[in-house]
């Protein structure tokens, strides 16, 4: 593996198994499945497809039944993966029934479809994350309200603070960051569906809309208001979220390592044996999940701009900017979960070990 | 002038005077006097200072009695433009009374609130051109709902569709941004005061916070829950939500310059005069706004990331990162206001001439 | 696997097994090895550390004989790989003489003489797909040298050129990145050797430069003037590089699948059955390798931004701007090395298929 | 004014006087005259033009005789400002003489020789920057050869080093950065000249390569290999190096900032009376420079991302990625210059203030 959020050795400081395995090539195909599953669903209680054909697709597309092989060659060809899968469910249908399936659907309604379902699951993740990462911080808000440190303007000692005011205003702001979380999912758990311009010219007027509302139902989506395969403004919204989220996990990084420097002593991650240590200088504690963090937030930030770019569609369906959600989308989730998952642990050992008067009296 | 922002040839095309009148020295230092006279009042109605100083202050501290030249000087010294108005106002006001300006505030608090006044001011040209916008391609939508045209996947002509159904998706695009601009004014528009560390230490205790509240009604900003001094995710926010408008913009300019290439011609940017024409080529007609706005949207999506860059803040006041804000943040603004200002006049005269079934025709 | 260079599904479109292989977890470590059996060799033949050790360390510091499970283990630990593979080393060699191993080196010398080294390789490889471009490119320019098309300037048929001619201009950028490449190794390819805090302290100043100078011999690598630890100008140049090659490769697609639309239809990528299908408009034939580039080069020109952000480093060793290279250069190299290769291809069989006088008859 | 860059306040800190001289308004007009009278002189002594005409434009082709009210409409109207420019040449000279002003030339010809002109003049007042600040950081490095202080890694005290390695270790990363210099000169400092789409068509074939030749020689600039309209590699890397600049500037200002710090206090900007001052904190000192270094080195590596960007264009002319650079490259060379200046001053007059061993006994 080359990334390093894919790497053996790196995976998991880079990222979480969790966030994986919504992002995960067979978490990918699932989605798809779940989507022409439900289609299928929809489509034979309104009398669009047979029953029969249903029941069939329902029985045959499964993950199990897929070819990753042969899903790759026809990825390669094609250059999008969804052909691929519903031709491997028509061939694993009985007495082709399976023709039946993706009916009046376009490619780009599964992918995008497939994308919102994992950012749902992965907004649940995040969440959760937050909430145990806001617990910490309001514990050590409390603990130390009145436990005096200096402030610092311009890296130089100001009036004092305390340490639990620094901690307050971390907390502030992963409120407001929850906040956002709510006014992201009502616009961007949106079911696509439109067909090849979007416009549902596949299907018959007088079901069309129906079968879209039911759709959006079997999957718990919003309905979309009109197609939006070249409108991406939900998808660059999730990104600048998660770039914001990101900086502000960099700036608590950025202050508990400057307050882990030797000549300032005042908190350290948690320690663990090994943990930070040196090849040359074993007297060294390192910032290790700080270090980490910067590191992520760097990069997301520069991704979020990419799916901003990624907005600049021409037409119904693009010629490249899409493809950019492809390469960032994925990995900006991963990203956001190493810098949470490295917060989280930092912040519920955090070692308050030298905060004391004394650091003051030493104010000029 | 240098900038195009400025530059007297090129600011109207990157630019507005209405939002250039919200973002100039003049305007930002009239900003700062705003909110020392907001505090005068409010500190003499609390008796925190006398009401003979707060009359005093009221009387002088007003934008023709500031020096610009000795402003730019102090403010080369000392780093920070505030102080030098500070000390300008209490040179002028008699007795010293001017002593009482500034009381418990810091540097911050002020040029923290005047960027919110004046972003606050700027959602409001936003918005109203939103507005208009929004009218022009209803309007479009309306009067082509059944005009037909291809609908292009790939850049290849695919299935038909409606010049009025892609000015409806535009459309659609449009109203989510008007969605979001409410939810950032009620997370930006935020008082800043705080003193030097945030903690209103140079206060009593038992008027602190009601002086704050105050202030901030005296303002029209919400009072913050906490400082913010070094916790930027309100501005970051500010900026991705200008870049994916920006966003919305470009994706549209693209449609209309690729439909207005030679061999397509089915729409044209309002014809006038000489616009758009050529020094070799007389023949030619220039996508010109498309060509600005596709510019101005790349510019401020890597603002944007510049934005996020200046949430890795130190401490309670930082050492950079909040100056990455002094440079960009009018810049985004005025150069938001150049792609809105093309957008509005080319979709108001936008020419559907060639939109007719006969290419509809030609798809292979 | 999550990410578009590691999914089984995605991998040899968005990247190259070539690439690949030079920035795996195998490779990396690989490297590793080599420079410390390098080290050992050196140090040995100067006396610093003895023969008996030497030949201990380079018969087991081989790549099958590292436990990948535990380097992972120890990684998250640490923080870093190289002090669990010098770990592994010293347990493999009998009679403690693995204990010489890393004599008088920092993790950091490791990590970034490897990535050094890969970029060497990977060097090799990008000039390699140049000039297979640049041939096939040649090619076209000569072929079609007196082939007429339109001239285009802002999407409008302007004064005519030949295909040729366009593609001379393209020819004529490509030999300008090759020129690069050289200016590039000559700084890039240098030996990272300097120590904890690069001063090469732990070695004896009479024998310290000699043995410095003898590993980048024994490397192929440059010695370095002076430590460059926190001086990443060099990588951020390489970075660089590829984000404007990158963008080279993505103006040519521009052409190229403004040239595929349906209404002008001047040159096709290389028709390969099925290739660039559609799930419901079999008649349409994408531009699929245009569509990776342009994603691939905006990808990449973010990456370059996190590169730079990464030379913002503290003191002698930094705290998270350098771990930014970690996640972004394997990625960056990948990355670029998928546009190549989707270049390569479309170029060697690009089709001129309606380049034509009749087109510019058509010029209004 | 609106920007950093031409505001009042602000100009002198975040830019230069030297700098904006070479990118005002006036400046780019005074190059494209200088451009204009340059092709007629070559054209007269060539015989395409009759030298009565080229006698008449150069004597009427003067900066003073610009009329820029007029010049602000032209451009808003045309869209591009050499088109006014010639205009008013032409309006200026007697008998229609001014009608062979321009002959055979296209706008961006002129524009991006202009750009290409102020570039030239650039990289020597950076190359002078760059001097001065390696004489001070020589000095720096030889001065202080001996003096100890703590190295650091991961913001941890380590080996000891010696403040003179440190500086030395800036100072060679700086004269990597003048052999860059060099490379790009010999890249971008390129003539345009080409015509409406590149190819010199409107000269005679006996006498258009004789032309670009003598008018490259009169501009002293280099003859293009052919024409670059649209492959802006050459503007590209000109940004990015800026940008790598600008990541070493804001190296350095970390480090000084990190030495600042009250609790560390090795090293201090100049001192200058009430410079870095606070409205609050009297005693403080501020690392004003420093700061300013952050924040711009942080805007532009986005700006070269920008320019990255600007190359993704079409055909031989194209629709809005150009105009990136217009935005852009005036202000990353600003910026650039301001990071240099702040950079100059803030090395020629550091201070030791206590980097002596008693900090080492410290160390734990």
């Amino acid at each position: 593996m080359v990334s390093v959020i894919d790497s053996h050795i790196f995976k998991d400081i880079f990222g979480t198994a969790a966030m994986r395995n919504l992002w995960s090539d067979e978490a990918r195909i699932a989605y798809y499945l779940e989507w022409e599953v439900a289609l299928a669903k929809v489509q034979a209680k309104l009398n669009i497809i047979p029953q029969e054909a249903c029941d069939e697709i329902v029985a045959k597309a499964k993950l199990e039944n897929i070819n990753f092989d042969k899903l790759k060659q026809e990825t390669e060809l094609i250059g999008y993966p969804v052909l691929g899968v519903v031709q491997q469910i028509v061939s694993l249908c009985r007495d082709g029934l399976g023709e039946w399936c993706h009916w009046g659907a376009t490619t780009q309604d599964v992918t995008d479809s497939a994308s919102v379902m994992a950012i749902r699951d992965s907004l649940d993740i995040i969440e959760a994350d937050l909430d145990h990462i806001m617990g910490s911080v309001a514990q050590l808000a409390e603990d130390h309200r009145l436990t005096p440190m200096a402030g610092r303007s311009n890296l130089q000692q100001a009036v004092p603070i305390s340490f639990g005011f620094k901690m307050a205003r971390f907390l502030a702001t992963l409120q407001r960051h929850k906040e956002r979380i709510g006014e992201i999912r009502k616009r961007a758990l949106t079911l696509e569906f439109g067909g090849a311009a979007g416009t549902l010219a596949t299907l018959d007027n007088s079901v069309a809309f129906k079968c879209q509302a039911e759709l959006a139902r079997e999957l718990g989506l919003a309905q979309p208001e009109i197609a939006w395969h070249t409108e991406r403004d939900r998808i660059a919204e999730v990104g600048a979220f998660l770039a914001i989220l990101c900086g502000t996990l960099s700036k608590n990084a950025t202050d508990i390592k400057l307050m882990m420097q030797t000549e300032v002593g005042e908190v350290s991650e948690p320690y663990i044996p090994h943990r930070g240590s040196s090849s040359t200088m074993p007297n060294k504690f390192n910032p290790i999940s700080c270090v980490y963090i910067h590191a992520l937030a760097a990069t997301v930030r520069q991704h979020s701009a990419a799916l901003m770019d990624a907005m600049v569609e021409d037409h119904e369906r693009s010629t490249g900017p899409w493809e950019i959600e492809w390469i960032v989308l994925p990995e900006v989730f991963i990203l956001s979960a190493g810098a949470l998952s490295q917060t989280k642990s930092m912040m519920a050992g955090l070692q308050a070990i030298r905060i004391v008067s004394e650091i003051l009296s030493n104010t000029r």
